[in-house]
């Protein structure tokens, strides 16, 4: 068993994250739709998004930012009274939210733990994302949370040493080919990829991975054969 | 020599923070001067902040978002056409500061380095603490990097665990009482306490301390003998 920390991802690995962001793009959009197209405040949006990324990182802080400074934008700082007030509420809308856990999560937790060290390895903010994890209730389930403000190669770099394996004793599970698979392979470590019905543009790759590291599955449940046949 | 881990605070323990807080304040007041005395607008952006904390967190990005908050509150939704543009630009011009070093922090970071265990402990953004410890050119010199959400003694609690140390072996340095003092004496830990000349309402604390784990000093120079005070 050459496998020692299981990670798994948490938004869309874990519970439901991008609905909420797909419903709250869409009632931003509805706030817009006197000055553009649904899909053209969506697309400036996502611009809006992609440029605030360095300096406000992932969350629904800054994406309520975004969402303000991409009104300025459409309505060339003309916004109308309720614009901002309803923005706000938004996103308050969106730190309010339940926590609904994907089917099979806490059975295969608590499956591995024992067996394996578990630790969470999310990207995002910090206050919400342990609101989220509070919420779950599956933060007993967890040797070592690790709240990251990207997920790149470097990033797991500085995880792995900092949980003291080897790469190959490493698996991430989680549902972004991008952030959650291809950086952790690059390292040499193990990833099983639970796709999510939904992804943000930003976390899309359109290729199939191949690596004898790597396996794909429908749903965490199968986290368990997947694992036996990385182990061999 | 007890002492094995020393932590530091970073904002206004290592480099320059409330002091740009204070210049963002004033100028946000003086956004609202039609509509009440810089010192009512600062009253109620407290209040807006205290009400935020849960929610928001510590950090620019909240900070942003309660100004924003306020001046819906004073304009009673009425925000003038500027005002949202102009307190965007507060927070982003914010997240751009150079980040100063106060004087003898890397004199004695490179003293200690060797004889003990250095930690960065401290509140607020993920991304934006990430942004400064990289502008200070100070990374190389912790073991371990904590960005917290809160520092109340619970907090501290499961950091020295992390550390794998006991409450006795941890010394934490900052300027802020309430954070970084407080909780650590009452885990049995050690603590130094550099007070900088400005200091938030929400982390004043009036009364004085003593405790015989307890230090304080006027500059971070003097730790390396209080440090040995301490370790007697």
């Amino acid at each position: 068993m050459k496998i020692k920390t299981i990670a798994f991802d948490a938004d869309d690995t874990l519970w439901v994250n991008e609905p909420y962001f797909r419903e709250a793009e869409e009632k931003f959009a509805s706030l817009l739709e006197d000055y553009l197209p649904a899909h053209s405040t969506l697309k400036e949006l996502y611009k809006q998004e992609l440029e605030n990324l360095p300096v406000y990182g992932y969350g629904i802080k800054g994406f309520m930012l975004s969402m303000i400074e991409t009104a300025m934008e459409i309505t060339s700082n003309n916004l109308p009274d309720q614009m901002v007030p309803s923005i706000i509420q938004i996103g308050r809308d969106m730190l309010a939210k339940p926590v609904e856990l994907l089917p099979g999560v806490e059975e295969v937790l608590q499956n591995l733990n024992g067996d394996y060290r578990i630790v969470l390895a999310t990207k995002g903010d910090l206050l919400d994302q342990e609101r989220k994890l509070n919420k779950s209730g599956l933060e007993s389930h967890f040797h070592h949370i690790e709240i990251m403000s990207e997920k790149k190669t470097n990033d797991f770099q500085k995880l792995i040493k900092h949980l003291d394996i080897a790469p190959e004793e490493f698996l991430m599970v989680g549902n972004s080919l991008k952030s959650d698979i291809l950086p952790v392979l690059d390292l040499g470590g193990n990833a099983i990829h639970i796709p999510f019905h939904i992804t943000w543009v930003h976390e899309r790759i359109e290729h199939e991975v191949e690596h004898p590291n790597f396996r794909k599955a429908e749903k965490i449940s199968e986290v368990e054969n997947l694992l036996a046949e990385l182990n061999q």
